[in-house]
C-alpha cells in the first residue's frame, strides 16, 4: 500500500521511518508547506512536493498520513484532504474530537473516502484500553497516568518565561498513587497526588534564577497545581541528556465481580517509549492498513480506533492470526 | 438482550453473576446436562431446564453462552448448538483452535447464526494484546507470563498422585524474568526461568510425604521442567486459604523504531484477578453483546476476538464513546 506524508516534522519523520518496518507499505511522497527543496528526506529516492500540488497525487496514494498539529492544522487539513484521499491523523485535543469527527465524516462521506482520526497512543491505544476495561469490568474505576515523559506543551510554557533560553519538562507519575491503584484500593486522587513535574532549564546569562523558578512553579494551569522541581543546567548538559522525546504512561481499570462484588480485578496497561513521535507513527501506520482495507470494502466516512476490528491492523491472514496469536 | 447459559459450573455461575452487572442483559434460563431439579441458581426466578429440551428455546435466547470444558465438551457442543443459536464459548486448547473454528464456522454459516469462540483472557484479552503489540511494533518480541494464579490442570495432576487427598497448584512468574523483559533487554528465557510452581497438598493419613513430593516434582510435562515447591498443609488450612481461584499474568511486546532502530519501546499488559472464572465470564458477556449486534446485522459465521471492532463491546453509542473515552 502506498503511503503519503503531509508535513515533515517529528511525526512525519516517524512515519517515514515506520514505513520501512512494514514490508507491505511504501512511501510514495512527502508533501510540505515549506519550499520542497528545503526538505531532505532520510529515505533515498523519496520525492518531496509542495502541498499546493497535492491533488495531483490523488490516484497515487492509498492513505495520506496528515502530520500537522492539533491546535490549528488538523481541524482544517483533515476535512480538506478527505475530499481527495483516504486520510489518517493524530488529532489529540480530546474536548474537540466530536466536532472534528463530524467535519471529517461529512467530507469523507461526500467524497467516498475513508478517514480515521485521533490515532496514536492517547488518544489511541490508551483509549482502546479504557474502552476494553470498562466493557469487561462494568462496575469499576478508570485511572490514566502519563509519563515519565516529555510534555511538549509544558516545555513550550517554560521557554516562554523571561530569562529562559531552553527548557524541557518531564511529567512523572507518583509511585505511591500507582501502587494504591495497582493494589485495588480505588483511591480518589487529586491532580497533585497523581503526577509531579520536573523541569530542566537553561537560563540566559545573568538571568534571575529565583525569579524564573518562582514564575514556573506558580504558573496557573501548567504548574501551580503540581509539585514542581526546577533544575538549572548548562546548554551542554541539556544537549547531552535532554534531546530525546521519551514518553509513556499507564491505563488502569479496577473493578469487582461476584454475586456479592467480593472479587477484585486490576487491569494495567503500561507504555514505556523511548520516542513519543516514533511510537505514535507506528500506531498510525497499523491503523492506516485498516483504513486501506475499509476503503477497498467501500466503508466510507470517519472512523476511530474504536471502529477497527483488530484483525484489520495485521498483515497476517485470519487463518494465520488464529493459528499463532489467539 | 437475552442470555442463555449452558452448563452451570464455575464459568456458568460467573456468567449468571456478570449478567447482573450489565443492565442491557437478562438471563433467560440455565440449561444443564444434570437433573434440572438438582441445579439451584443464585438468581431468583431463573428457570433451569434439561439440555435435551434446548431446541424449545431457540427463539427465546439472543446469545447462548456455552460453559463446557475445552477437552471434550466444546468441540461437540459449540458446532451443535450453533445450529439453533448465536453462541459464544471459551475454547482454550490453543493448538486446536483452527479446527474448532472451522467446525463452528460451517455450522453457523449453514444455519445463519453468529458464533464467537475462544473468548476470555487467554485466549481473549491476552490474544488481543499480542495482536495489537505485534502490529504497532512490527520489529520486536512477545512475552506472555501467567500467574500468580491457580492452574486447574496442574492441580488436577497433583490430586492424581497416590496418597494425595487434596491439592492446589499456583503458577508464579519469576520476578527477575519480568524485570529483564520490562527493561527492554529482550532476554531469551527457558521454561524454568519464566515460571515457578508452588503446590499446596493435603496428604492422606499415613501417606509417604517424601514420595509424594518427589513424584510431583518429577512429573514430566507438568512439573519436571520447573522449580517446584511442595507444601503439606491440613485440610483446615487448605479450606481457609486455598478455596479461591485467582489468576492473571502479563503480556509484553518489546520493540524498536527509528532509522537506526535506536529507540526501544515496551508495552506491558497485566491482569491481576481474584476470580479467574468470573473475569472470564465478564469478558465473555462483553463479546456476547458484540455477537448479538453482528447477528442483527446479518454477519453470520464464526468470529474471534480479533474480528470484533471494540465499539461493539460497549452499551454506549459511538457519539458517547468518542466524547468520553477516546
Amino acid at each position: 500500500m502506498k503511503i503519503g506524508i503531509l508535513g515533515y516534522g517529528n511525526l512525519g519523520k516517524g512515519v517515514e521511518s515506520a514505513v520501512r518496518q512494514n514490508p507491505d507499505m511504501e512511501l510514495t511522497c512527502i508533501l510540505t508547506r515549506r519550499d520542497p527543496a528545503s526538505v531532505k528526506p532520510v529515505t533515498e529516492g523519496v520525492k518531496v512536493y509542495s502541498v499546493n500540488d497535492i491533488e495531483k497525487f490523488k490516484d497515487e496514494i492509498d492513505v495520506l498520513v496528515i502530520c500537522g498539529g492539533s491546535a490549528t492544522d488538523l481541524p482544517k487539513q483533515t476535512p480538506e484532504y478527505a475530499k481527495y484521499f483516504n486520510v489518517i491523523d493524530s488529532f489529540d485535543t480530546h474536548a474537540r474530537i466530536p466536532e472534528h469527527f463530524a467535519n471529517v465524516d461529512a467530507a469523507a462521506k461526500e467524497s467516498g473516502h475513508t478517514a480515521l482520526i485521533s490515532c496514536g497512543w492517547d488518544p489511541g491505544m490508551f483509549s482502546l484500553m479504557r474502552l476494553y476495561g470498562s466493557c469487561v469490568l462494568p462496575e469499576g474505576n478508570d485511572y490514566t497516568f502519563w509519563g515519565k515523559g516529555v510534555s511538549q506543551g509544558h516545555s513550550d510554557a517554560i521557554r516562554r518565561v523571561e530569562g529562559v533560553k531552553n527548557g524541557k519538562q518531564y511529567t512523572i507519575p507518583v509511585d505511591a498513587a500507582l501502587e494504591a491503584v495497582r493494589s485495588g484500593q480505588n483511591p480518589e486522587l487529586t491532580t497533585r497526588e497523581k503526577h509531579t513535574r520536573e523541569c530542566f532549564v537553561v537560563a540566559e546569562e545573568g538571568a534571575d534564577l529565583a525569579k524564573i523558578e518562582s514564575e514556573i512553579k506558580n504558573m496557573p494551569n501548567y504548574f501551580a497545581d503540581y509539585d514542581t522541581t526546577v533544575h538549572f543546567i548548562s546548554q551542554e548538559e541539556f544537549d547531552a541528556n535532554h534531546s530525546e522525546i521519551p514518553h509513556g504512561g499507564f491505563v488502569f481499570r479496577t473493578g469487582v465481580t461476584g454475586f456479592n462484588k467480593e472479587h477484585k480485578h486490576v487491569i494495567e496497561y503500561r507504555l514505556n517509549l523511548d520516542s513519543n513521535p516514533e511510537f505514535t507513527s507506528s500506531v498510525i501506520l497499523a491503523f492506516a492498513r485498516a483504513v486501506n482495507r475499509l476503503a477497498k470494502e467501500g466503508q466510507t466516512g470517519c472512523k476511530t480506533v474504536f471502529d477497527i476490528a483488530p484483525a484489520y491492523l495485521s498483515p497476517l491472514s485470519g487463518d494465520e492470526l488464529r493459528a499463532h496469536m489467539l
